[in-house]
């Protein structure tokens, strides 16, 4: 790697936790230049703009999100356990960028504003989808999955629910929203396995589960 | 109303959806005076701080938002008519101010930042969920809802599932998402009813239908 380029990929991993936390606008030349230790020349010798660096932190934001929840998907066979295997993992690994997910933040900071940043956002949620429903397809090509359920809706719940339950568990400092979206989800995809298929074993319903 | 009071609503009632749509840190004085129609000194007049005027339009945003969900649900009879009333007004009636859902908004922008906007959206959150508890609490003691089931895990799954869809539908401008979780939550709230309850008409499991 050039020195060039080695200074640039250490500016965007810097820049990153500090987009992902104070968002677009929120985040001043100040924080920037703090982070990096760079002048804002610096900076702007590697970066055209504010917007190209903050797309920069944000795509790097998420490669380290997607290694830590989804390098070991490919060893895990069957669809309900891959898609159980990415919702444990969305559960267990937090984000390894300070500021909680990457997505639903750079979501919510660009949906009113920052076009270039709403299609990083909105593409980055299409490919996970898209993920999600081709698991799910191949589980209904499999006979895994009962013969009928919509491979688009069973990602769109998965992502809602634990995008949702994880802004709940951020604002209250408190692990519940996302052990009650986990146990949720893993009861209903129980309920859309085939009848026929044994390689899913009945778990208690936690929905009756008592509250700890 | 006097004079001064009345300005002083008019001047959160127009930064209501400039912070909304921009957030804290993303809200310019600038914004605020061309959204009022009143110099800096016009605003700080009746307003200590940016911190106490986001406040201030923060709770108008979600007076707003509840006056147009959930003012008729005294009229709605039975713990699931209620949930399901709610998770249909949410996804059916955007919210009024500009920028989509206050809570989760707020919530995003201030988990990394500004402590009294948190503890106004924690607090938010805690009403939300306490409410849509109650309501489930309700259903049990009235046979309604199937023993065992945890008022608070309901609670939370339905808000996470629409906050999440909403984010989704918002980036993707689509509603696609929040009509999955509304479909998704309906029949999962039809799998906890009692089995002998017979005002819960049964539905055909719209995680069957296929996609239109």
């Amino acid at each position: 790697m050039r020195k060039g380029e080695a200074t640039r990929e250490r500016i965007i991993a810097a820049a990153a936790p500090i987009f992902n936390q104070h968002g677009y606008n929120g985040t001043s030349m100040q924080q920037l230049m703090e982070a990096t230790g760079l002048e804002k020349g610096g900076i702007y010798r590697h970066f055209g703009s504010k917007e190209e660096l903050a797309a920069e932190a944000f795509r790097f934001s998420l490669d380290q999100v997607r290694k830590i929840r989804f390098d070991e998907l490919s060893n895990v066979t069957g669809a309900l356990p891959k898609l159980r295997y990415m919702i444990e993992r969305f559960v267990e690994a937090p984000s390894p960028i300070a500021g909680g997910c990457p997505l639903m933040n750079t979501a919510i900071d660009s949906d009113d504003g920052n076009p270039a940043l709403r299609d990083l956002a909105a593409q980055a949620l299409r490919r996970w989808r898209n993920g999600l429903a081709r698991i799910a397809t191949e589980g209904l090509e499999a006979g895994e999955l009962s013969p009928g359920v919509d491979p688009r809706r069973i990602a769109n719940v998965i992502i809602s629910t634990l995008e949702g339950a994880l802004m709940l568990s951020r604002i209250e400092a408190s692990r519940t929203p996302l052990a009650d979206a986990r146990a949720t989800l893993e009861a209903w995809l129980d309920s859309l396995a085939a009848v026929e298929n044994v390689s899913s074993p009945k778990r208690p319903n936690p929905l009756k589960t008592q509250r700890k």
